[in-house]
């Protein structure tokens, strides 16, 4: 059988077949599995890429079933059972788990896309690592008149990756600039939009009030109910027809589903995979799609959120699921076997130093107990014993320190094509 | 007063001057310091880029005049005491501190510079682990019959940095391919070639025996004596007309100064700048060359050799002459300022795990006491106490756990141009 994907759900499901009687393949473009919830980090200065990141190989060391292979794939061949390859080649399955997750989605905005910068993927976090030091640098260049725009930063996204950067920012803004950086004379002008009239729209509406309380006392100018309409030169585009001076548009508004969804059926407006109440991709035997991509319809009637636990659960769901059908004859499901059901264990969201928000049914928790909570559950999920010290020991630093220690800006060459390689 | 590079020389000599009555601006590209010596251990896959940068507003953070600007240096204007930057900006001085280190030789040879991979700075050391990690996965992607090339790994250069990466990579490949890439039939070949008859030349030639003989024991196979002359597609051809298939040369075979050197007068055979018993350059009133990038004729009538010690030592004696020297006058030196001796406190090299050499006068160590010589060093001039923590914890984590654990493929585009930064 094949995962498309080394995210939280392919992973998961991988996981629970490791040392069962079924052959499994993972197919990832990247050879690593990364905690996409703690990019922003990266991004801000705080951690390395590798705290956050596992090699997919590493952590199937000495797996006797488990493979994987570092490979982009562009499109399945649902009746034939096979999985396309970039490169020409294809790889044949009698199981699939589709676990492609979501790329960013510009909603078809040109300008947008080609300017601001994403927190998508660890490229993208080291790219907005270099941008924002490399603003500090070139303000500090210049007479105090023109540095505004280098020091003006907008985020677009209410959501928890838009404040937990913006927090961030902020508090690295005010570790860095004023004595490392004598000649700017203004701070930063950190800016968060949200479209709609209050932050942290899937949360209980008294934490998204909380934690526009808290990123104004950091400091950070917040804008509820506007859009940004375009990135022309250094002119951020309200739809009001307000202009922001910036050089830096971070853009997490919105995610779409990695292309291969198309191969299917699509839901409507979130253009997730088609699902059944067993994860099934309908008219494709033996097909499943988890997680972010796929837009499993919860008890509620909406689609589930796009975060880790549903992809995590269904992961191990399919697992159970292509475990208990006769191994690998494809054939369809026990009809006795339950529908996958989501157990909602709650979301949250760290603001800055010291502070989260986080619910849990009912329960619902701000302030330093939030982020004790925030930090427990964000250290038992990271993959591997040495990332896990390695992020707790940078958050100690960083704590006791006031240190935001990874500030340089530096990077590779991305994946120059290999001669041979395709 | 300029100090134009923030590597061993430059920083020495600014720390020298932190606090003093002088005003010093560090230009440098990038805005950290590198501990070059542990570059080929972020290529392979020990340590974070972070490990072992340190950002240079940091190191002068509340300095009263110590500052810093990141800027590409073109060229000097030496009567009219300025430098000259590569956006058009200049920057005027009354001393200047040329300490702009050396780049990778290629010796003209133009196959061998597009293709070939460096190990002078962060991001060729983040570009040669990427590399070679890909073609890991490459090479399991293939046929045993067609995996040769991308495991086959030629490392030109048999100083420190050759025999050091050589090692590291040995072992890499003993710790990661069996376990985790059970399709790859043979092994790693890495293959060592020096021109010269000896690996080490710059050391006791017991050394440099040493060395090659706990080499080929990691597995390496390492040619003396032979040159390489191109590479063509995959073919690393060698002078004697034998050709190894390889996707992979990486080339530490010579270095040279950096372009600017050409603005004063250089010496014949190295390039590097001319300077007289005190570090000054001939002719440019005001103006000091230290470091790799000077041609100091030490006491045995030869250069300096291009390591670190000489430039420190040269960075702490240019600060003192500056400050003997009537503050900003420029005047010529004191005629009692003793000029500057080299104190050669020795040599180092590791190759591998638990295993180094180290020279000093005539006391010569090799195996685990060579290696814990080294280890300590490495550990004091590393700057910075987290850096120490961090990679102290590396390597022994890597001793403990035979692991490498930074084995990512991943890169941030490097540096784009900022609409308006030029």
């Amino acid at each position: 059988m094949i995962i498309l994907g080394a995210g939280f759900g392919g992973l998961e499901c991988a996981k629970k077949l490791d040392g069962k009687d079924v052959d499994v393949l993972i197919l990832d473009r990247n050879n690593f599995h990364t905690f996409t919830p703690l990019l922003y980090q990266v991004a801000s200065s705080l951690l390395n890429p590798s705290d956050i990141c596992f090699p997919v190989r590493k952590a199937f060391r000495g797996s006797p079933n488990v493979r994987f292979r570092q490979a982009e794939v562009v499109g399945f061949d649902f009746p034939g059972k096979r999985v396309l390859l970039r490169n020409g080649d294809t790889e044949r399955y009698d199981h699939l788990v589709v676990a492609a997750g979501t790329r960013t989605h510009h909603f078809g905005n040109e300008t947008i896309e080609k300017r601001s910068l994403g927190l998508k993927n660890i490229s993208e976090a080291l790219e907005l690592r270099n941008h924002v030091l490399r603003c500090l640098e070139e303000a500090g260049d210049r007479p105090v008149a023109d540095q505004t725009p280098w020091m003006t930063f907008v985020i677009v996204g209410g959501g928890p990756t838009g404040i937990e950067y913006a927090g961030a920012l902020a508090e690295l803004m005010a570790l860095v600039v004023k004595p490392e950086y004598p000649m700017i004379r203004e701070g930063a002008r950190i800016v968060l939009v949200e479209g709609r009239d209050e932050l942290l729209p899937a949360f209980h509406p008294s934490l998204g009030a909380y934690a526009r309380q808290r990123l104004e006392q950091l400091g950070v100018e917040v804008r509820t109910g506007q859009l940004v309409d375009s990135l022309v030169g250094d002119e951020v585009r309200f739809k009001s027809g307000e202009v922001i001076e910036s050089k830096t548009l971070v853009w997490s508004a919105g995610v779409r589903p990695e292309d291969v969804a198309e191969d299917g059926p699509t839901r409507e407006r979130s253009h997730r995979m088609e699902v059944d109440a067993y994860c099934r991709i309908p008219d494709a035997p033996g097909a499943f799609a988890i997680g972010d991509i796929a837009g499993f319809v919860g008890e509620d009637g909406a689609e589930l959120p796009m975060v880790s636990p549903p992809a995590m659960q269904q992961g191990r769901y399919v697992a159970d699921f292509i475990l208990q059908q006769s191994s690998v004859t494809g054939r369809d499901a026990d009809p006795d076997h339950p529908p996958f059901r989501y157990w909602d264990k709650g979301m949250m969201a760290t603001i800055g130093r010291g502070h989260a928000v986080a619910q849990a049914g009912s329960l619902r928790f701000t302030g330093i107990i939030g982020w004790f909570a925030w930090l427990i559950v964000h250290i038992y999920y990271l993959i591997g014993f040495r990332n896990r010290l390695l992020v707790l020991g940078g958050w100690s630093w960083n704590y006791i320190f006031y240190d935001r220690p990874v500030r340089i800006i530096a990077g590779a060459k991305q994946l120059p094509a290999l001669p041979g390689s395709d």
